[in-house]
């Protein structure tokens, strides 16, 4: 009988909360020693989503071991726009990574046809996800390490017990010597402080949190490429009237979600069916309870006004206007 | 060959607008006298839908010629909460009209299961209006005339042109010696006057327009009992609070519609599937065109807290930000 190895990780209560770039500055230079003496020569792997916690890894590990760190970013067609061209610049250009980029669009919509049930489309987003990864790991030869994102809060929700076996759900035929989590004793806060040390930009590093399946569980029901890419527009805008009225800096989350209904409307006087977006804009302490942004009519005028005149399919938006609860942050 | 009968009706350029309860007296006198002079000792059938305009003909009726009118008010189980009881509460009880009630709601929402095109339900609606209220006319004796709540606008929209052959889609077997339509010279400003020197209340006389199909282009796709039932008790909250802080004097139009799709929620610490209600308020000059109202986060948010915590079935609020075009007044 295999013995699945465990182990509990509690953060000392002698570690000095990082609140400052000197505080971080350091960090990074214990973490880069760390990291040298136990990676060595070897190779390590990392899924960069593009997210604040794979992306501070990423540069993290640059600085500590450069090309020695594959980053992989899957793109998985349901990612906001620019997404993964940003994460590229970034990453390729900017730092100079060792990025593999995978275009996995066709597969993650093609799975996805036809399915409805929020739960379902998890799963296979999820379970689809891991496969792309595996794919591009198996094709790399002599990889040691796995590096992750995982976070203090991780570990505090799975009550400070990891699970060291398959992590992930990679097969049992990549085997690795061990993982590399640099960031697992930060919070949240913690962890952007560091990554603007580490010289990321703030539009990475000041994100907003966005979900695993991305637009997948915000193009309500079963997905379709025309209404996925309207979300996508209108999405774009929301951010981009957000950051011009300064929003995006004070809203803990904003997005779109598109439900799977039309509704009559006019469009250059001829009648016009389209898709409605909905705008979502929450504050939040803790996640459990969120209250909505009381965002000025002038800025909802506006936002309302680029999107039915410059987004194909759409013809309302609405403001969705329920605390949590009774309405969770997403939609499904 | 048979030759419809046209008329063509244009209101005479000396003719007064009606501003002021002495010439809506002035008004009601004259027709009080014409009516009388053109019924006589015979009998008059009116749908009474509780709109304010067959409101306003009943009233002025009721005051010509007593209980030689009939009213027959048609529930299609499409309308708004109490309103069916108000309308038998104002003219049965208050002005003591002889008023046959029809609850038809049974009929309608079975030929209404499953049918979801917008069209198709208003035509049935309107199909199954007409079947009704013509089953209820063959069950009298001796009618000779039918009234309607005809308006000017409704024949200027008609080109000054009326059809007097076959109105409202009469079977031949019931044959009127003619119509009775005392309002047909009025714009809607002077019915409420008229209106309100006949004595009805502002709930009556100041209502918003309201569509033929009631909430059944509201209730938007397929209507479901329950779905029906949300939607109802939802406007009727809108309704209180909007009577509660005054804006229901200023807005145009406003109402809740209730889109057939759902999305995920919270109550009482357990998840909670739901309905989400669109609040729609609009203020127009010409309904040719409309802006939405700014109402106050303090109202949006008490409406939002009243309708998730007490209608069964809903878990989100949302305000509906588009003026007309790109989004019309109603969904469907």
């Amino acid at each position: 009988m295999e013995e699945i190895k465990q182990q509990t990780v509690v953060r000392p209560e002698t570690m000095e909360r990082i609140t400052s770039s000197a505080l971080a500055e350091k960090f990074i230079s214990e973490q880069v020693e760390k990291i040298r003496a136990k990676v060595g020569e070897k190779k390590v792997l990392l899924a960069l989503s593009g997210g604040v916690d794979s992306s501070v890894v990423a540069a993290l590990l640059i600085k500590a071991i450069g090309k020695q760190l594959i980053c992989v970013h899957v793109n998985h067609g349901l990612m906001r726009k620019d997404e993964s061209e940003g994460v590229i610049k970034l990453f390729r250009d900017g730092l100079d990574a060792n990025l593999i980029y995978v275009d996995a669009t066709e597969r993650f919509l093609g799975r996805l046809v036809d399915v409805s049930d929020p739960e379902q489309k998890r799963k296979i987003i999820g379970d689809e996800f891991i496969r792309v990864f595996e794919e591009e790991a198996a094709k790399i030869r002599g990889i040691s390490f796995l590096a992750q994102g995982t976070i203090y809060p991780d570990i505090i929700e799975s009550k400070g017990v990891k699970a060291h076996h398959n992590v992930g759900g990679l097969p049992d035929d990549v085997e690795f010597e061990g993982l590399v989590e640099p960031l697992e004793l930060l919070y949240k806060d913690e962890v952007r402080v560091v990554g603007r040390a580490l010289g990321l930009p703030s539009s990475m590093v000041d994100r907003q949190p966005f979900p695993g399946p991305g637009l997948g569980v915000r193009c309500l029901g079963a997905i379709t490429r025309d209404r996925l890419n309207a979300l996508r527009e209108a999405d774009a805008i929301l951010r981009e009237e957000f950051d011009i009225c300064g929003l995006s800096k004070t809203v803990w989350q904003y997005f779109i979600a598109v439900p799977d209904v039309k509704s009559v409307g006019v469009k250059d006087g001829k009648r016009y069916e389209g898709w409605f977006a909905v705008i979502r804009a929450v504050n939040t302490v803790d996640a459990m309870t969120a209250t909505i942004e009381e965002i000025p009519y002038s800025v909802l005028n506006k936002i309302t006004s680029r999107i039915v005149s410059e987004v194909e399919g759409i013809n309302r938006v609405v403001y969705d206007l329920t605390p949590k609860p009774t309405g969770t942050i997403e939609w499904e």
